[in-house]
């Protein structure tokens, strides 16, 4: 392609190539089993220290609250599961009607076992409103899930009242912040939130691992059973080298956050400007208070598919839904939320932009919509 | 280290530089989300199919019954409880005494659920009697779960006849293949079984990727729940480049196969033979059907863990147990169900040698073994 842009860094993001360089030594050399005793594990064990360390660090956690899976699918269904399983003896959990399938589905196995879920609507923007917890939350409540910020219209909720919310009321509260670390600061003390997911490969880590966070003394049960990596709550042999990635990405992030931000917000600005002088109708979902580079955009009376396959002619790269959802044709679960009629919902595209996209990226994609819709 | 021997094969293995190799593209450029209908994620599209009738091809079976996963661990975790939480209307699983953690500890959580779990005992040589199977499944039975080969001292089972027994009682049959995928000849078809668990850090690929074979037409619910990849049994995004590594190192396995076993088998023969002729006392565990390269010796009298330090002094890696274990200092629940008196299992180190080990270091590690123990 003489001409690629990316703009779908909603569904995954480039490896940064610094990041593909500190995990070779434990692709190639360094290929112990960190669980062992010998001198041959030692590299590999200090890796998983350090890179443990470094996590926590980037959200304000204490290393020993950082328990590495296999990415956010995984720790979204172990916070919903090993709530549920834990020796806790409610069985209500109250979410979202926004939520990603992997809590949605996850909350789905354990009602077919008997527990019941509550899913709380959402106000147009997509927000959870915070009175709305407050009322539903009851004394059987032992797990409160809302996500950081959504991944179709990239609104940012309140965590830190909802989660006061949900302690007021002598529940857990999980958050799924697989969309916003690395893009947003977060600091697990300050929000006060139990437990938090997150993705490497959504912050320019490699795929096929993640974390979730546990604050230390949350009543949890392990969900990948077996041996006793992970102080016994997570067992499978320790898969350094996207460990030892995911952290690194995680902190080349964090380290230029503010200016990754600023960045991003102003290639939001320049899309949406060039789309309303253009005097196209659109709307752009998910409030004011959206995750930076998250653009979920409506062209009433057009159809989101259309428009990405002929953006994708032009070598341009966003989505209509979720990633995960992309084979399933229906209007998604959180367009549906916000109540958008169909005819808005059926023209929606998500553009997300990532560090590495620059003005001239956001022009060209802007220049592209406006070739199509106008 | 100037001299440096690895023979701790079974805890993990080198990964083939070509398989490494072949990751690369999909860690660098091809990063694209395979789910996605664009162009860009055309590559990992196509990277993932092929890898899926590679490993078809490698065990016997159709692509579409190929189901990536994170690694063994989470294999195993799938085949107990998505069976135990599948369609069927039968609570009883059987299993045996020897299984690995991650079928045991599985087991015990579904047991919790109020399942119900034989575990069925087995001989000296660690062999599970197929009449014994045949005298336990019941009416209620589900599902029976028996490893291929056992991973501390090596036992194959004879799967083919106890998976037949489990059908001829209308109970569903997996195995835990983790340590025999890429070292043994497996026709999934030909063993009959209906699930089957493998690890590619077992086999000279990455760590973090597995897959779990399951016939077409099995009942089985999904155990990581969200998007819907995978035929919607396993969500989360596809770790295309883990993937494609863990492909391109079971073809080439398989493709050397049985070179492999000869060699292995005269690296086997090799120490056992210089232990013999010097004239110590030993005992090695797992009865003549073993899987290639898997040496379980019992020194009578000494202590494996000094065992294990003073060979790591002399830059030789082998185990006690296995390596999830490796900080449990207790007799291992294996070296138990076969019977080792306390003093003779105490005693016990795992010496495995991989593809990449010479006669050489077989003759070295038999060497250094007979400073250490005569």
């Amino acid at each position: 392609m003489n001409h690629f842009i990316y703009a779908d860094n909603a569904a995954t993001t480039q490896l940064d190539v610094s990041a593909f360089e500190k995990m070779k030594p434990y692709l190639l050399n360094e290929y112990g089993n960190a669980s062992q005793p010998y001198a041959f594990a030692r590299a590999p064990k200090t890796a998983l220290k350090e890179a443990r360390q470094v996590i926590a660090e980037c959200i304000g956690a204490m290393p020993g609250e950082i328990y590495f899976t296999s990415g956010g699918t995984e720790s979204d269904n172990w916070a919903i599961k090993g709530s549920a399983f834990s020796g806790i003896n409610k069985d209500e959990i109250v979410t979202s009607s926004i939520e990603h399938h992997a809590i949605l589905r996850a909350c789905e196995d354990v009602e077919k076992l008997g527990y019941s879920v509550v899913y709380l609507p959402v106000d147009k923007q997509g927000t959870v409103q915070p009175q709305t917890l407050a009322g539903t939350i009851g004394k059987n409540t032992r797990l409160v899930s809302i996500m950081f910020s959504n991944n179709e219209i990239g609104t940012i909720q309140d965590i830190s009242t909802l989660a006061q919310i949900a302690h007021d009321k002598g529940a857990l509260f999980h958050t799924d912040a697989v969309q916003a670390v690395g893009h947003y600061p977060i600091n697990v003390k300050e929000l006060g939130v139990d437990m938090l997911s997150a993705s490497a490969h959504k912050f320019n880590g490699p795929k096929g691992v993640g974390f979730l966070y546990v604050r230390s003394g949350t009543d949890i049960s392990s969900y990948m059973s077996g041996g006793s990596q992970e102080r016994g709550l997570r067992a499978g042999t320790e898969n350094i080298a996207s460990i030892v990635g995911m952290a690194h990405a995680l902190k080349m992030n964090i380290q230029d956050l503010p200016a990754n931000m600023e960045h991003l917000r102003s290639l939001e600005a320049c899309l949406l400007n060039l789309l309303t002088s253009g005097k196209v109708e659109f709307i752009r979902n998910g409030g004011s208070n959206t995750i930076p580079g998250n653009i979920s955009l409506s062209f009433p009376g057009h159809n989101g598919e259309s428009i990405l396959h002929r953006l994708d002619l032009m070598g341009i790269c966003v989505s209509t839904g979720s990633a995960c959802d992309s084979k399933e044709t229906q209007i998604s679960h959180v367009l549906q939320a916000i109540q958008l009629s169909d005819s808005v919902a059926q023209g929606t595209i998500r553009v997300s932009f990532g560090k590495n996209n620059t003005m001239q990226d956001a022009t060209s994609v802007g220049k592209a919509l406006l070739k199509i819709v106008r």
